[in-house]
C-alpha cells in the first residue's frame, strides 16, 4: 500500500504555517505500516487541487487530505473531492445536531455556513472529530482509498489516533485483491451505452462498473476484490451477463482488444477473405486492418476511389449515378453498395466493404458534414447498407466510420462463426 | 512566476521530521513576489524525483529543490537532476579547496564522499553556502529556473537571504519573453540528425537547439529570450542558417506542420496530382494525405494492393516478376517501380509513389524484416527507387515507410516549386 498525502490551504503556501499535519499522518502511517511516498501541498483552488488529485490517484493507494474542510467558502475539500469522485453531498443529521448543541451551548446563533462542516460525501464512512466541528470522511473507490481530515493539528491527531486508525485497520483487514475485466464495444457512442447501462451501474456496488476511456473506442471496466480469480470471474460473469441482457449486441469482446483485431480474428476462424473501397475514410480503413501481422492471409487489399473518375474506372460505377442533377451522387446509398459489391469482385472475397460520405469540414453534393454510407457486400447474401450520422472534426468522422464499418462486417461475421460452430 | 517547492528526503516522509525548508521559502517567495503554487516531498529516490520534476516543470516557471545535496550515496538530487537536464557534473574547485581547508583545520582526513559536496551541474551558476559544506546551484534551461538547495534548516535560510535572494533578483530583472521556432525534418532519423547537428548544439548557449519529441516525427526546437518578435526572429534566423549548411536537404518546414501538410501544400502550389499504391503501409499512405480537408483537388486515390494476384490484376505487374525462383518478387526495387508508374497511369496523375516491403513481424521472401522500396514515379522523369533498412516494430516499420515515401515527394516537388518561381 503505497499513500500520498495532500494538504491543502493556501496558508501552507505563503509560508505562514508550517505544513506538521504530514508529518504527524506520515508517522502514524510508518506506524501501521503504510509507506508514504509522496506529500503535497496544494492552495485553495479547485482546478489545482483536481489535479493533485489526478497524479496522486495515479501513484498511490491511500490519499490523505488534511484541511480545507471548515465553514467557509475557503473550504473547498469535500466538495471538489465529491465533484471528482462523481458523488453528492448531504448534510449529516448527527453532526448537525452536534454542531446545533454547540451553539446553543455558547448562546449565540449558527450561521448557515456551519452546515458545511457537517458535510458527508455520499457513500463515504463517518470519521468521528470528538475535538472539533468538522466531520471526517472515508471512501474507498475503484480500489483507491480517501480519507479527508481536518486542518488544525489538534483536531487530526486526535483524529488519526481514534476514528482513523479503527476506520484503516479495519478496511486494510478486509482488503482484497481487484480483479478487472475489460469489456469492449463497437456500433454505439459512449453516452448511450452509459444511458442504457445507468440502471444497472447506479445500483451497483460490487462489482464495480465503470467507464475506461479509450481514444476512438469505447469501453467499461467491471472490477471487484476477491480471494482468487476464479472467485472474481464467478461475481464479474453474472454481471456481465446482465450487460450482455441490456447491450450485448454491441459486446464484441471481454478483453483489451480493437474490432479489427475481433474482425481478424473472425476472418482467420471462418477461412473468408475482405477487401474495401474507401471514399471520405481516404484507406483509414485498410490501414487499420494491416496494422496488424498475419492480416494477409484474410485481407486481399482494397481502393482508395477519392474522385468519382475512380470510382468509374475502377468499381464501374457510371458516372450517370455519380454526377448531375437529382442523381444519387457519390455520397448515396446506392453509390456505396456498387462500391461495396464491386470491390468484392475486383478483389475476389468473400467481404465487400465501402465507405462514402462527407468528412468536412465542408459539406459535399449539398450533403451534410457527417452523413456517411456503409456498405456491406457478401457472396451470396444481399448487400446491406447503414446511413450514419457522426458527429466531430473531420479526423472522428473518419475513425467513426471506420469503426462503424467494422461494427457491421464483425456482426456478419458473428452470424458465419456460429453457423460453424454449430 | 509561479514556483513549485521539492523537498527531497525519506526522513520527511516518515514522519522524523516536519518540512520547514517549504515554510522559509515559501516566505522569502512571498517576499519577492513570486507565487507558490505547490509543495512537493519525495524521497530518496531516483525514479520518483525524476517524476517530480516532471511534474513540476510542467506546472512552474522556478522549481527549488531542497535537501539531498550532502555527501552520502542517499544525496541524490544533483545527480538527477543533471541527469534530467542532460548535462554533466564537476567538482567545484574553489568549494573544493575550502571543504579540504576545513578538515585540515579539524586535524582530520577528508573522506572520498565530501567530494559530492563540491559537485556543480555543468552551466550552473554557483548559489554560495557560508555556514555549510554543500554547494548550491542556479540554472536556467529553456525558459525553467532550477535552484538547488541544502536541507539543514540553517544553511537554507542563510542562503535564501543572501545568495539565493541575490541571484534569482538579477536573473528576474533580464527576464525577456521566450521566443522558439520548430524546424521540422524528414527522411532522417533523430540521431543522426542529432549527431549532425552536434558541433553545433554544444557550442550554443543562444538561441539554444533542444530536440523536440514527436511521435514518428524529428522536430528541434530554436529558442531565445528577446524584447521583440523581431529581435528573437533575427537572432533565429542566424542559428537556422547554420543548421540548413549542414541538414538543409531534410528541413521541410519552420513550424509544427507534418510532412503530408507541406506536400499537400506543395501540391497544391504545383498544380499537381498523386495517387498511391501500396502493399507493405497497407493504405497508410493514403490514410494520412486524406486525413487532411481538402486534399481531394491533389488527390486521387490509391490502391493497397496486399497479393500478387491484386498486383497483377489492378497494376499489370506480371506474376513471373512477383512469383518463383530467383525472380525479383513482390519485395524488390522492380516491383516498387512497376507499381509507381503503373498506378501513376491507373490514376492519371503527376506523381505515382509505391511502397512494397516486409514489415514484419516475420521475414518475407527470404528478405529481412523493415526492407522497404520505396519508388516516386513522376511524368516525363525517370522513375527513383529508394532501399530502406528500417528498424522497429511492424507499426513503426510501416510509419517510417510512410514518412520516408512522403519525404521524397517532397524533395521533387520543392524543385517543381523552385522551377515554376523562377
Amino acid at each position: 500500500m503505497k499513500a500520498e498525502i495532500i494538504a491543502v490551504g493556501t496558508e501552507l503556501l505563503i509560508g505562514q504555517i508550517v505544513n506538521s499535519n504530514a508529518k504527524d499522518i506520515s508517522l502514524k502511517f510508518a506506524e501501521l505500516g503504510i509507506d508514504v511516498y509522496f506529500h503535497t501541498v496544494v492552495g485553495d483552488n479547485k482546478e489545482r487541487l483536481k489535479q493533485a488529485i489526478d497524479i496522486a490517484r495515479s501513484r498511490a493507494d491511500i490519499i490523505v487530505f488534511s484541511g480545507g474542510i471548515g465553514p467557509t467558502m475557503d473550504d473547498i475539500t469535500k466538495d471538489v473531492l465529491a465533484e471528482y469522485l462523481n458523488r453528492t453531498l448531504y448534510v449529516d443529521a448527527l453532526s448537525m445536531e452536534k454542531i446545533e448543541a454547540l451553539f446553543k451551548d455558547r448562546g449565540t446563533h449558527m450561521v448557515e455556513s456551519n452546515i458545511r462542516q457537517a458535510h458527508m460525501i455520499e457513500g463515504a464512512d463517518r470519521l468521528t472529530n470528538e475535538v472539533g466541528l468538522a466531520i471526517g470522511n472515508g471512501i474507498i473507490q475503484e480500489g483507491t482509498v480517501y480519507i479527508v481530515l481536518p486542518g488544525p493539528p489538534h483536531e487530526l491527531n486526535a483524529m488519526l489516533n481514534s476514528s482513523v486508525e479503527a476506520w484503516l485497520r479495519e478496511k486494510l483487514a478486509e482488503q482484497k485483491p481487484l480483479y478487472s475485466r475489460i469489456l469492449k464495444f463497437a456500433g454505439i457512442g459512449e453516452s448511450l451505452l452509459e444511458d442504457k447501462l445507468m440502471p444497472l451501474i447506479k445500483n451497483q456496488t460490487d462489482p464495480t462498473i465503470a467507464p475506461y476511456a479509450k481514444e476512438g473506442e469505447v469501453a467499461i471496466r467491471v472490477s471487484t476484490k476477491a480471494e482468487t480469480q476464479d472467485d472474481a470471474d464467478e461475481k464479474i460473469d453474472l454481471i456481465v451477463e446482465q450487460i450482455h441482457e441490456i447491450v450485448g449486441e454491441h459486446l464484441y469482446a471481454q478483453e483489451d482488444i480493437t474490432i479489427e483485431e475481433e474482425v481478424l480474428h473472425l476472418l482467420h476462424l471462418t477461412e473468408t477473405k475482405i477487401s474495401v473501397a474507401e471514399s471520405c475514410s481516404g484507406g483509414l480503413l485498410a490501414s487499420l486492418l494491416t496494422r496488424h501481422p498475419g492480416t494477409s492471409a484474410t485481407f486481399n487489399g482494397g481502393v482508395v476511389t477519392y474522385t468519382n473518375e475512380m470510382k468509374t474506372k475502377l468499381l464501374n460505377i457510371p458516372m450517370a449515378q455519380l454526377e448531375g442533377y437529382n442523381v444519387p451522387g457519390a455520397v448515396s446509398e446506392e453509390t456505396a453498395i456498387s462500391m461495396a459489391e464491386q470491390v468484392r469482385l475486383l478483389f475476389n472475397t468473400d467481404f465487400g466493404v465501402s465507405l462514402t460520405g462527407v468528412a468536412g469540414p465542408t459539406e459535399s453534393e449539398g450533403k451534410p458534414v457527417g452523413l456517411v454510407y456503409c456498405a456491406v457486400a457478401q457472396k451470396d447474401k444481399p448487400t446491406a447498407c447503414y446511413t450514419l450520422n457522426l458527429k466531430g472534426n473531420r479526423e472522428t468522422i473518419q475513425i467513426r466510420a471506420v469503426k462503424h464499418a467494422l461494427f457491421r462486417v464483425w456482426q456478419q461475421l458473428r452470424i458465419l462463426a456460429d453457423d460453424e460452430l454449430i
